[in-house]
């Protein structure tokens, strides 16, 4: 049966396709079956172009026959972000503003995925400008969970998760400025990483000295990112955050012993309330590391102050992203862009730069922290998945909300570390909905993070439960 | 004699230490003369601790004798800028706020000066805050040109180039934002580079994201300051902008054969004027490249609006730096520090963004002009050293100057790119003042300037005359 097909892992497929022992052809088949079977259910993929996707699995198999050597993505399927632009293929962001947009080009990171050998089959979907952990917007509509129909699939790379998740597409691209790559995987129980910035080089970037916004994989095990961070990551002189090591390494196994590793959980750093679902799933798996030799215990750097450091410098990006919008689009935006917006167009600068000073402090009380504990332990969400209608959560334990983001503090925080983390499926609720753990790894050390959240994985084996409607 | 001494290489120094020719106290011997000898007439050094280095000096000779590995810099005297902090060593930016200011603590840099073998033996004279291209403050006065005392040495490394420049240390540390560790240099015979942001870590810092300023090396030769560098540069964990590569490189041989290399030559970027002075001696040097097998052409990446860039950018990092300053001690700060702070303190938050973003752009324009040559020439400053009583350059071939940094384009037009670039000695005006020439290289590429510049220095030999004052 198709479906089957489209539960293997990137690693099996590709090593399937470069033996022979399947065409690009069948696999690309299989997966458009599975999304005319399921996506309409769920609505991650917004745009999708079959027959072309179909041409080119043709002409892979071809290249393949005529001995081309496949790249370490070869002949898998692969749906964009919609806020990443791709050649020729409509990219709307989410916004009315953009419902007819066709970009020119290709962002360096799609480019690097073609080149890789992944077929780009369409375009997942997010909430409007990506703003917000929760993928809904008024050019598409709402991305729906799929372990419960009526709840969010998170965001903003939402459409890819579940996407991935659904067995749609083995992987998927993602971007996180307060969670984006780590909020979704969490809510459908895949696999995603936040790497530092400069690991995935951005290209063109209006903000290329901004370090919050970063781009990250998504998969539904952890070597599968692996194996696509191996095709994003790597130099590139446009980017003037690029870090130059290459990125071969993460396409190596990620068998490691971590006998004696120093690991701090925390439930809430401190500073945000968490539902006690979550912490109940987080809590129940936190043993796992103590079996696998880690030394476990209670502790968390001081954030405190971080939060309004985060508001600010976030503030910051929107002014410069949608004042042309606020001013000539107004009344096509949602209020929480406005919101955003206008709070970063009142900052002065000298508040922009007290914020950095401030983040400065935070940074080196983490690099203290990381002298002490190799890996520090969180929840990736505040809450469970919430039902769909909401549009941001207002209150969390009686504690009221007072921003559309303060609900995602438990992976905004950690962005302002610029430490690596990863979002893996650590347990479910007990009505059934997935609950991810984050775990942050030392500055510059994804490959760390990565084999940490593989050790998790081997001896959970929560991650190979997927969602009755895909399956 | 003595002074001979002071003028060999660092590169010599170290090996006559470490081969037992010489002991580190009769280095450090010769150079307390010198300093006795040509300090007064000069003023680099403003604060100095010689009954110490002795000490240390003696420290060293048995440390050596009883078998330690001598680091690269073994046994050097050095003096550290006045804005870097020292423990123990009283710290003054220049500026009567801290004129009695001990930091409790050495900056990374000083721990990696000192873990590399050299010995801290004072602090080197600085512009308030190091505020202009030019040396003087009202703790400690002016820093005098050793080439013509009634002229200025530049800045704002200016105490450490001078230094250097009569054979005080054998090398210096400088730090620069809008070309205050090429304009000293160049204004003094020797050598000086700004690495890339991130090469040499920084901590503590208050605004580590920001790429304007940098650390960098100075020397009276090549070699000097790639050794310098390769003790200076690696990463370090409490800088965000560490880059990772191990900084070995700049201690090996640079020779290097540019045979086709191909070069661009622009007098002014299309920007700003330069006095027919400069342009006449770096003129006469460029047919050098040529001999080298290099290809010359004229030729500059579009940098319009980047002024305007700079401006923006350095006033941010101004508010920040000093809205305290100006708040508690306006009185003791000079007229261009509270300008630029209070026109940093204008700024709205946007302004910076999109100075950024135009930046970005810039960014993209100079990688582009860098796939069709691979290095850049130009001049390090738009003039020749000028009186020493003149604040800042009020007009440049009859062209007025709005701000007090107008001047100086020629180096901080540079900064915006992150672009590695050094300051060479290339020759003297008719009145025998000397003028360098500013390589720029590729991103993130200092070797390639170093081996560069050490080609030109080999061919040329300009670098070795020195001051008459000083021999």
């Amino acid at each position: 049966m198709n479906s089957e097909l489209c539960f293997k892992t990137a690693v099996e497929l590709t090593g399937l396709i470069r033996d022979h022992t399947i065409s690009v052809v069948e696999v690309m088949a299989a997966h458009l079956a599975q999304i005319e079977r399921i996506n309409l259910k769920v609505n991650a993929l917004c745009t999708l172009l079959p027959e072309q996707a179909l041409e080119q699995a043709a002409a892979a198999d071809e290249r393949l026959a005529r001995g081309e050597i496949p790249g370490p993505l070869y002949g898998l399927p692969i749906a964009i972000k919609d806020v990443v632009e791709t050649k020729d293929i409509r990219t709307t962001f989410g916004s009315p503003i953009y419902k007819d947009f066709i970009p020119e080009r290709d962002a360096l990171v799609v480019e690097r995925l073609k080149a890789a050998g992944a077929i780009v089959i369409g375009k997942t979907n997010v909430p409007e400008f990506g703003a917000g952990s929760h993928t809904f917007n008024p050019v598409f509509g709402a991305t729906r969970n799929p372990y419960d129909l009526g709840r969010s699939c998170g965001g903003s790379s939402g459409g890819g998760a579940v996407s991935v998740a659904c067995g749609m597409t083995p992987i998927a691209d993602g971007s996180d400025l307060g969670g984006s790559v780590r909020n979704p995987p969490s809510f459908n129980n895949v696999v995603g990483l936040r790497p530092c910035p400069g690991r995935i080089p951005r290209y063109p970037n209006p903000q290329p000295w901004n370090t919050l916004p970063v781009l990250g994989p998504m998969g539904r095990t952890v070597r599968d990112v692996a194996l696509m961070l191996s095709a994003m990551a790597g130099p590139d002189a446009r980017d003037p955050l690029t870090l130059n090591e290459a990125p071969r390494l993460f396409a190596e196994p990620l068998d490691f012993d971590f006998k004696g590793a120093r690991i701090a959980w925390s439930r809430n750093l401190g500073e945000f309330p968490v539902e006690p679902a979550v912490v109940e799933a987080l809590e129940s798996a936190l043993p796992t590391f103590s079996d696998l030799g880690c030394e476990v215990e209670e502790a968390h750097p001081d954030f405190s102050g971080a939060g309004e450091i985060f508001q600010v410098l976030r503030a910051e990006g929107f002014a410069l992203g949608h004042a042309e919008h606020l001013e000539k689009h107004r009344d096509l935006l949602k209020d929480t862009v406005i919101w955003n917006t206008e709070e970063g167009l009142k900052l002065r600068a000298i508040d922009v730069a007290r914020a950095q000073a401030r983040r400065a402090q935070l940074f080196y009380r983490v690099h203290e922290f990381f002298q002490d504990y190799d890996f520090l332990l969180l929840p990736v969400s505040q809450v469970v998945p919430f039902p769909i209608e909401t549009d941001w959560v207002r209150e969390i334990n009686g504690v009221e909300m007072e921003t559309y983001i303060d609900w995602m503090m438990s992976c905004s925080l950690i962005t302002l570390t610029e430490h690596p983390a990863i979002s893996v499926p650590a347990g479910f609720t007990p009505e059934g909905l997935p609950v991810g753990l984050q775990i942050v790894g030392p500055f510059r050390r994804e490959i760390d993070v990565l084999r940490l959240a593989y050790a998790f994985e081997q001896a959970t084996r929560v991650g190979e439960k997927r969602p009755e409607i895909a399956v």
